[in-house]
């Protein structure tokens, strides 16, 4: 395993139940990151479904999850031959943290598309030319098990200058010896920091509601990460996620909708 | 009322139990519409909230629902100032139809949005250039409830020449003296043909999920739809759909995730 594996991984203790520790290394502060927790949720809908890859996973952030021990409910709300759906509710100390109805279907790594869309504009410069901004600094936490590199032009918020658009764009690997699958992309979609930074905003942004589907199973090596938002109003902002592989395939797509401060 | 107010109305007949009477007109054949079992569920949702707006609406629709009596069931997930999450689940003849998701908040409809983006382009046609290819026959049905305008160039496959391009379209509006609120947005996110007819697909295309934003309390007058896919492989496509309203504004975000056949 990895520690991204043993960070994620879930023991079934009961028809429909599951264990999980949560690892703090995967957040900030004291709040867990929400695509660790999908990563874990998604892990155990697999785990109780006939199908392999978590198709549809929309999640719902009721509280904040802290490290350490968390059960996960899985509750199947129908299996078919081509998909299943399942509600699945990650619990700490008796508390809903986290619901998701998740869809499980079985993608084929050899399925060519049949359409599609050309990647996003603009691309993402190449490795060299983007940046660590959050280097290992080994003393653990999110920048210490992910390596992003970004695109310089989307980062000016670090430095109080806003780009005044709505986007991030970075590279994404784990530091892990861990190449992309279903789990890593659910820890992608919501890897980015949020793109009203680019507009001015400051602090935390909760997450209320993430949806993320999976389209292809992933090619080892970087993935492309693409966030952008269309509306901030009235503290709601949206943001969008496209997940691009070393192969040139788009293989995830998640939007959240999420609230800001001012 | 109006026939969309009847159609979509839910009487509360217990602690977050509903009643509804689902009305075949909002339908193809013997299938009841996405969008129209959003606007019930909704209802429902908003009826049991504190909160006056469907922010965030996650549906699986795990089977097809058939016109008549149906169910729901609103289970209360958290409650909070800002914002309260609730599984709604629609049942008829003792079977789960659909479960949904539901995140209520309260939008404000004198708020000026902090950042918006662009418009989509292309922009939809005047009314005058854009052609009704689904008139009222008299005959019922969902042509006969809702009055679409559809930009020519994204209906060629119509007549056998799919566009390759997998966009649709069209102006909207119920027929009915109802203007645009957040039920008719829910029924507007799910009212265009499945984009993926311009790729060449027949048949039905039926949505597995489904979530869509509400962003802004809409104005009065007809909305622009705008619809468009990243990718189809393995029989899996998504299709997205903003909602623009009469003021310019985007009112609603969607995504839906659904299979096709060839």
């Amino acid at each position: 395993m990895s520690r991204f594996g043993d960070a994620t991984a879930v023991k079934r203790v009961g028809e429909g139940r599951y264990e999980a520790v949560l690892d703090g290394d995967f957040g900030f502060a004291e709040a867990v990151n929400g695509g660790y927790l999908m990563a874990v949720l998604d892990r155990a809908a697999v785990d109780a479904s006939p199908h392999a890859h978590p198709v549809a996973t929309s999640a719902n952030f009721l509280r904040v999850a802290k490290p350490g021990r968390a059960e996960l409910i899985v509750d199947s709300r129908k299996t078919g031959r081509t998909a299943a759906t399942s509600l699945v509710t990650l619990v700490q100390d008796d508390r809903r943290i986290v619901d998701a109805l998740v869809t499980t279907g079985t993608l084929d790594a050899a399925t060519e598309p049949s359409w599609a869309g050309a990647p996003p504009v603009p691309a993402i410069p190449s490795l060299e030319e983007c940046t660590d901004f959050t280097p290992g600094s080994g003393e653990g936490g999110f920048a210490e098990q992910v390596d992003m590199r970004f695109d310089r032009a989307t980062m000016g918020w670090l430095d109080g200058r806003p780009s005044g658009t709505p986007e991030i764009r970075a590279w994404f690997r784990l530091r892990d010896p861990y190449e992309p699958d279903a789990f890593a992309l659910a820890l992608a979609v919501d890897a980015l920091p949020p793109v009203v930074l680019n507009l001015g905003a400051q602090g935390w942004a909760p997450t209320v509601e993430l949806t993320w589907h999976m389209r292809a199973v992933p090619a080892p090596g970087w993935l492309a990460l693409h966030g952008g938002g269309r509306l901030l109003s009235g503290g709601w902002f949206d943001e969008g996620v496209e997940v691009w592989d070393s192969a040139g395939r788009l293989v995830a797509q998640s939007r959240q909708i999420a609230r800001t401060g001012r």
